[in-house]
């Protein structure tokens, strides 16, 4: 094989109680990326959207990844890629994870799958890196294996596959900005006790929800007392959205990543579509542009995926 | 039934990682309870021990919690009880959550089962009330249920059964004195937030690892950044028994309750067995008494009984 095309899905991290350590797959938003195996060892970037993204493999995050799976591979191959971006950078869905989770998945299947998972991930961290300045994973593992995963540690890496819950995914994407930095640093270093034993209540709560597909106990656990405070105040709406999705039904949700993009669980899918109805009508009174999505969880996480090959030649 | 005998489990609350929320229920050491029915509303206790107990319902952990009951169910019943604890006050081991669930589940089997364990729970927390100053449940929980628990909430009430996984523990109680109160005292109001985060990796991690089966995955994640690192420094011998017994093969372990006790999980009752010479070594060197238990998950909780009445005659 010396070309493949994918599909790589977007992600919610910082899953409410899971502040840095759990993250789940969406079928929807998602990019397309085309990858062809050159034989000098060189990356080109080719973007099919209307983001701008550098095209100087320096600048770009998949180029970035590229560039260190062609020195993992030992030097003597390159890349040429055509990224087809529909995940929104800075909207909160993992943008540039699926960039960097894309770019590491693309490489490894034209080398031959010769990275393990755990390789794939500290390869993908590195365009983590360069889009945020943290080398986190939370974005990575989900969009990499699908489902709903567990980073229990980055030192050294313990990645855990939890399961993938037959749940209803409402995510709204308002139009604002909310740096990644600067909702890094809105945040407290210090946290009291008790709310951290409240915090790791509702993660052991949510955790056997989800392994036991236990819908009620998924709800209960929906519940952020440290991070969800803070950050929430950056998303104009975030308290309404919250109060009237869960009114509506709606199991639970919270800030997508570091937003600012909310999103929403839901057990039916008539429950979705009504959580985003209401997603909608509160954006639209408070005239903040938004997108919407209503999706499932993504089982499969990056995969290959058939059609019009498109890629321009070099 | 206007009589019943009972015993009670020892319980390892404050599972590593789980400070608050996880327990779990001990084989032994256990306690001894014997109930009677009386038709005046008043509480009889005697003690068959030497622990030299309060036998004044008001000052007695399984007084008050029979006290309650008795208002609870109109006040014009009265409970004889007398106790043989065996699980010793101030070890760690739950001594008065035994006392306080054993209470509450006595006193239920003689009215005709008319508690939910929501409130068995807190008419038992009553009794921790009195013992340490703070209403806790996670003694309380796996007291009564068996296994491992989780306390997902107190208010409201969520309690979580988790599993009970196949394994050995072996327990330690070096005999000095750690006061609850004193314990609780010397944490910090305040925790980092990239330790909590840690935590709740790997609080995640083990509720995932008891609900699998999965040892490896239990072992990575039996760690407390912290309390274990505040608290144990109240125990002598602590950082040496941890270390020793982890080489030795257990999967980890750490301090059962708010101390002295030690307890170690081990997958094997071999590994148990070293790990308990490892833990008399060091103790018998540091010169500290102590008490050594080789046994394993309780999955029953509180039960009924049989053999020969020793209740006196009121």
């Amino acid at each position: 094989m010396n070309q493949v095309k994918i599909k790589s899905p977007g992600t919610v991290a910082n899953l409410v109680c899971g502040f840095d350590i759990l993250g789940l797959a969406l079928n929807d938003p998602y990019d397309i990326m085309e990858f062809r195996l050159l034989d000098e060892p060189q990356v080109i970037i080719h973007n099919r959207d209307h983001f701008e993204l550098p095209t100087d493999p320096e600048q770009n995050v998949a180029g970035v990844v590229l560039q260190a799976a062609i020195e993992k591979a030992g030097g003597n191959i390159g890349f040429e890629v055509t990224i087809e971006k529909r995940i929104k950078p800075g909207s909160g869905l993992g943008s540039s994870a699926a960039s960097a989770a894309g770019a590491a998945v693309g490489a490894n299947l034209l080398l031959g799958n010769r990275f393990s998972t755990d390789e794939l991930v500290q390869l993908a961290m590195i365009g983590e890196k360069l889009a945020s300045g943290v080398k986190h994973a939370d974005n990575i593992t989900p969009c990499i294996l699908g489902g709903i995963t567990l980073i229990r540690s980055i030192y050294p890496m313990d990645i855990v596959p939890l399961a993938t819950p037959d749940l209803f995914v409402t995510v709204v994407h308002p139009q604002i900005e909310v740096r990644t930095a600067d909702a890094r640093q809105i945040l407290k270093q210090k946290v009291l006790l008790k709310d951290a034993i409240k915090q790791w209540g509702n993660i052991a709560g949510l955790v056997a929800g989800f392994m036991r597909n236990d819908k009620a106990l998924i709800s209960r656990s929906l519940e952020d007392v440290i991070i969800e405070p803070v950050r929430s105040i950056l998303i104009p709406g975030f308290d309404e959205v919250k109060q009237q999705c869960r009114e509506a039904g709606a199991l639970g949700g919270g800030i997508s990543g570091s937003g600012p993009s909310i999103f929403m669980l839901s057990e039916t899918e008539a429950i979705a579509q009504d959580v985003a109805g209401i997603m909608k009508a509160i954006y639209s009174r408070i005239g903040i542009d938004h997108y919407v999505y209503v999706t499932t969880i993504n089982n499969r996480g990056v995969e290959v995926v058939e059609g019009e090959w498109s890629m321009v030649n070099s």
